[in-house]
């Protein structure tokens, strides 16, 4: 990618009207526009780091044997009604068609996904259904002011199971859970497990929370154990010192988290509402053991920001980065020095590396300099006048101040090592 | 994929309410499930194909120098009301919140993506843009009985390219043309080129169509040069055989047809509704020269079951198939010949073949048979006692009767070279 020609360009200045650290790094930074409040344009950089966070999570749900789908935006009034949450569900965007329809525009995929299912179901011989998908989601919500942690359009991955018993999904839970811890491990973040409310249709409720500033949740997080259990469960008269651990009793601390996965028993209200029921080895009908799995991919992307950054910029963990290595070339017009960074990015291609090749010409050092720190991507790699008189490179990590000086050759074997 | 592990099943009958050939043999084949009128889920060999189907579409436009955005499905109100789209556009789904605010949802975006190029567009140095998205649409159809052909909901990638002056916006309309042509070469369809119109803001508008009877369009196609022109663009009063080719002169015949992209030039109409203007080298201020580039993925997979396809079921060209070969078993239970086709998936998995395998082991080889032709899968290959026996595999091509015995390395060498 040639920075002279990527559409999108990093401001100097504070985006009106944004107040979340995410929202203002990644608008400066050239990777998201917004559109109106809690509604967001992916520019390239942007979608690129959001696809590459939306593959990782495919790549460990496929390992699960979950298989992807696809559910419809569009959702039949009926359905809303049958689970009685039409009138009920939280934010609910509604539209009425001059045609006579009434639709629900999907918060999330139940009322879609049960009837899908009953669809095709017939006995424990069709069991386990594991399916899922990656897609946008609306919630009409009042206010929006936590660029992508809470928007009225938004990206997440829900996942649906079905089970002939409770144990078999409980065994399938456990490797949703397992699948999670890979998916942010890969990522680079620490995601602590905490125990939760789950709304009135649950009795084992997991969230996943990454702990930063911005976030809309407070957890108390064992000093010990690292468990946490979210503010909510506990009782209001208690003071912060009283929460002990509830897995291992150790003394916790409060933290302000953003929930960016959660996965939960659906008990039998949904498989009641649509009927759901399959024919067991016995013979007899059963209400199939379902379960539900979030992960909202474009609240993740705004938590990395609110976790990795500093005063100049964002910090991209290497796996979700738009790009590998940000090459820089300060030629100052110097045509020897042009050509020879254009070598060194067509090698660093050649050798299998997602470059961002800032060649714009006509801008200053420190402008570059500037905007790779805004940018955030984790390796810098300069040619000058300087560097290449003494035949070498200036490398430099995002996460550091020391600059390596190493010859290209060494420095793109570093890059492909680490 | 494991046949007796894949979610969705094959149909014996035509489900209710299903008029067109693409939808009938889709839900049959278990690649959609209709959720309402015109809005379908996608199970996972649908979304498959269709997935299949983007990723060519995204290779072919990286290689026009376009760039891959996402762009939100709400869109303000404000901004439909600045093109006069907001009462006179065709099918606008409209959203009123109780929180006061008023949505379209997004049939298309120009609404979006003008206001967004113009917040980074400053001189011509930042020409050309050229940004697309694959996505989901939204129109209000009336009435929508025509499968993926005509959809409430559908994909489709749209792509908006800016430019400093017509000459430049002409050459990568040439360049997307060809990309165009280049995708359907892949997929292994022909399209025809059509004059048409394209409403009121463009002079240079032309469609790709591919003949299937389902389709919606009527085009008169050239006998001689293939050329076709919409018979929208004929005067009423003229009869079929007076309509000559207008680029050759040649004699044309009337197809039915359906319209899987189309390309256009946007006049200057949109440019002044957002006021998108660039300094130019001579330092005046300037419209830009924009062009409009549709292509509707769902649609061009629907069409491809029409216009490929017999009266036993789909048969997909291979690069779009939801895997290359489908593996059958006849085992019968019996062990030694499940054993065999173990193995042979195992071998073709390795050989870096996509694989379906049939390895349901209480169906009868009539069940699976005619299964395997509703699906469609290019190649089919069996496993049985008898093939164990003479130590070869039954390898037959979908659109052919022809049976050949080959070992089953012969089969997997085969594969891979075709």
């Amino acid at each position: 990618m040639r920075q002279s020609e990527l559409f999108g360009k990093t401001l100097r200045e504070t985006p009106s009207g944004e107040v979340a650290k995410n929202a203002i790094f990644l608008e400066r930074g050239g990777f998201v526009h917004k559109t109106l409040a809690g509604v967001y344009s992916f520019l390239p950089l942007g979608w690129r780091v959001l696809s590459k966070i939306e593959n990782i999570v495919r790549e460990e749900l496929n390992k699960t044997g979950a298989q992807e789908i696809f559910l419809p935006a569009l959702h039949p009034k009926e359905n809303w009604e049958k689970t009685g949450r039409w009138n009920t569900f939280d934010a609910l965007f509604k539209i009425s068609s001059p045609h006579g329809q009434k639709y629900a525009l999907g918060p999330t995929h139940e009322e879609i996904v049960y009837p899908l299912v009953g669809h095709y179901l017939e006995s424990y011989k069709d069991m386990p259904v594991r399916i899922y998908q990656i897609q946008t989601k609306f919630r009409d919500e009042e206010r929006a002011k936590s660029g992508l942690l809470r928007g009225r359009e938004f990206r997440m991955k829900d996942l649906y199971s079905f089970h002939a018993d409770d144990k078999d999904r409980d065994a399938y839970y456990k490797i949703v859970a397992d699948a999670y811890h890979k998916i942010f491990s890969r990522i680079g973040v620490r995601a602590i497990d905490v125990e939760a409310g789950g709304g009135t249709f649950s009795d084992l409720s997991m969230e996943f929370q990454i702990p930063c500033e911005a976030g809309e949740d407070s957890i108390y997080v064992c000093e010990k154990c690292d468990f946490g259990i979210n503010k909510e469960l506990i009782g209001e008269n208690k003071k912060d010192h009283e929460i002990k651990c509830s897995r291992c009793g150790g003394d916790t601390t409060l933290k302000k988290s953003s929930e960016i996965g959660n996965i939960f028993p659906l008990k039998d209200k949904f498989a009641k509402d649509f009927n759901l029921v399959f024919k067991d080895k016995d013979g007899a009908e059963k209400p199939v053991s379902a379960g539900c799995y979030g992960l909202g991919t474009s609240r993740l992307m705004g938590t990395i920001v609110e976790a990795f950054s500093d005063e100049k910029g964002i910090v991209w963990p290497r796996e979700i980065s738009p790009a590998d290595v940000h090459l820089i070339e300060l030629s100052n017009n110097d045509l020897k020095v042009k050509t020879d960074a254009e070598k060194i990015y067509s090698d660093l291609k050649s050798a299998g590396l997602d470059v961002l090749y800032d060649d714009r010409s006509e801008k200053r050092a420190g402008e570059k300099f500037a905007d790779a720190d805004l940018m955030g991507i984790p390796y810098r790699m300069v040619v000058s006048a300087k560097t290449l008189k003494e035949n070498f490179v200036e490398l430099k990590m995002r996460s550091s101040q020391e600059v390596e000086l190493i010859s290209a050759r060494e420095a793109i074997n570093k890059l492909k090592r680490n």
